[in-house]
């Protein structure tokens, strides 16, 4: 899986001496349940504050894209993509939110965050 | 009504060093009342920060299934899972969130929390 | 399963010369998956025109009830309902809709009309 | 009750000529149930086409909270209102509708109709 | 009030062969309760089959504007403004739905249709 | 008036070593307008964080139902509630939220608070 | 325009020991835009702390429709009924609210405060 | 493509007598887009009238997992599946609505029916 | 403007024996009002029964972008492209739906259809 | 790109000594992206707190539109349009969020804030 991390691409940031936020939302993640084999879907959301460099768009959803058949856990996976993206970009804060489908009745949100310093 | 705990299992949480919120949303809970016996209906919303455990997705349906036939009050029935729940899984944070349906007109929202110190 | 119809009560219609149309919406209907063993939900919506008879509606919501425990599949349970309204109403015209919440992903509608003559 | 129908008030249709259609929604109307002495709200939709009258908003508005305090089944007051509109307005076709809120779970709606020969 | 038909102006239809429905929404209508001397607000929605002429949108407008200060009954007020739409179009069809706010706790609306022929 | 908080009946906390919110939503207030002598209808939201003694809920509904032919202002009814119920309560903490109907083009909203100590 | 506030009466504040929050929202004000001469339409919503004076509701309506046919800018008016309220009601605290539509493809809204002390 | 059909399964129809709608609505479909190779996201909702049989629940899931990974067209995986399900179903009537996701500003919708003789 | 056509392609219906409907929204589309210079924007549905030729997505998206610059009226410009859609894929049936934004407090659909025969 | 700010133009604040929020939604914002030259399209909301001078609706209206063809990037166009209404208006507060529709499944935010001193 060390080899995802290798799609993801940055720019720099034409306004670095300036503090904002940039958030993605992306509906449709999918990768596989490692329990049943079965697809699981979720809506990512990426909410992070820039220092030097920004996540390029195109190269953010082929990363995604790369989970499509991977088998892994809701909690594993969003603290994975986090991980990634934090080493990519550096960024001053990054939030990663991800809403899971239902699955047996149940739906479920993981929520992870990091800051810099 | 001690039984019931029996049925929550765990599993290790693999990032131990980070604060994360995981989210867990049931609209499919019920229990009977115990003063008409007939049933009540409530979506539960479990939101927790996790220390070394997190709850087992299919153990967690299988517990709130087990209160389908008992006779329990609203303000009992959210307490005595939060309590359930906090000492399965000893986390940082842990709030339950419980909307009943509309009774004689009123509809009712128990929530309840814990924290670690 | 055929005690359930003595729970159903009637009331005679007080407007026996006009059609007029009588709707029903029950969002808390459940039942037992008879494969799984765990439980299905679904709201029941009744719409049907009277001749002599109509439905009381506290012993609807009780013969509603009755299915709590049952193992039933879902084109079974709507068409056995509508069956057991019809030989007790006897009305000019009944349909049974049935939305079950979502399971594996899917979520069905079960429609089932009735017509006298 | 067959005093109520003194306090709906019409006035001369100026397009008597023309079919259109007049639909007045009332989300405030309450009576009581006769069987458990608790009030019942519903919200009613009247819609018709005049002939030589069109019904006066306020008069009507007085009409409907003349059934505040009145003990009458949701089938019957539904009726009941149709009727005393019908005689007192002569419509070319008339339609009431009302949505009463949830009672033990089920809520109902009645559809009555009257149409000019 | 016959003055205000001259605010009306027309365009050349482009399409004459073609049936086709042109509607245009207008959620800004008010004018004044004859009544109690209150301001009163609606919703007009105009439809039409165009034949020879289509209402140019800017004189619609300020036609519509040219109510705002004057006495006039709901039901007058919509079949006032489609008999002066039909006279300055003359389209194949022509339907003017004019929903008024709440009043007295009630809210109405009109609905009024021309057909060519 | 003094005579509606003899309605209110409490059963005892059973968890009263935590602070938990329990809030009961009851959309069908009505009371009369005293200068007018109209009804008025409310949403009102309790929101309470007990200590002893908790509200049972259908003595609630019967107090609720008790004002239906009082002519009582907004800002009288929301306050007056509020006192009896901290008064037969005795909360850690209370609030009280009335969403009133449009009346005259205008809804209003009364919040009234009460905190121990 | 300074004989607007001669419109606005109070009443007295029968809690005036006790903060509480009152809201009244008007979806109907209606003004005129000075330089085009067109209508201009916001939903005003008024929130305040009394003192010892509150704000009467027909007259708040009375003085809300002085304004209907005033040339006079969305700033300008949002702080100018601010401010004659302030002056009548003298309240604790007090904050409006003005939506106003959509023009030339902008909706703007305007938020003004006033604290006592 | 021609193994998928083999993962249908079919139940006996227990009322055969009767014409009634059986609507399964699926949120989570996926395949891959023949041209650029990133993956398509769909809503099928299938709606039919059995005849002797119907489809098994858990098989249908599996079939419309079987696309996953397949490069195919929205016309063509839509025909392909109705195709497929009237084969092995034997409906007396059948439809299915595909709502795929946005892609490149357009979203898609592709509808096809079949009808028994 | 006739340039534009060319930018439409088209491919083969795989399934010409089957009547089925295919339905593409687009939300961005944009031109310029001819009067004011000032931007339109509106949601073009396109709706079609293929005989031999589909609409290529991509050239269709090509297409509406070919609008971006032009002025041209409401009318004019939602037959033109039925005219286009209509020359270049020779469908059994299609139907073009344009909502153009507010403008002046009113906002137009413009609705074209074609049949064959 | 520098000559876009000359289109914007201020007005003298007549309440100076307040401070008060002013919020303008523009849902129409379009330009091209650099990268495939294809249209984006944002909704902007800008909200500051004005000392001096506040920006005439119509002007910025205008300045927004000079962007229709030109190719920048969404963080650059977002700071731009900032850099350029602070050094216009001078606020003593300002906040600029676009919402940028879906592009290759995601849909960004970008959120500007200036904070004068």
């Amino acid at each position: 899986m060390s080899e995802k991390i290798k799609l993801l691409e940055t720019f720099e940031n034409q306004y670095p001496d300036r503090d904002y936020l940039i958030i993605h939302s992306f509906p449709e993640f999918t990768s596989v349940c490692p329990k049943t084999g079965y697809p699981d879907f979720a809506e990512l959301v990426l909410e992070y504050i820039p220092l030097k460099l920004c996540v390029e768009l195109k190269s953010l959803k082929l990363y995604y894209f790369a989970y499509r058949n991977d088998g892994i856990f809701y909690e594993s996976v969003t603290n994975k993509i986090l991980d990634d993206l934090v080493e990519v970009c550096k960024p001053k804060y990054m939030k990663l939110t991800a809403n899971f489908n239902v699955r047996g009745g149940i739906s479920s949100k993981i929520v992870v965050e990091y800051s810099s310093k």
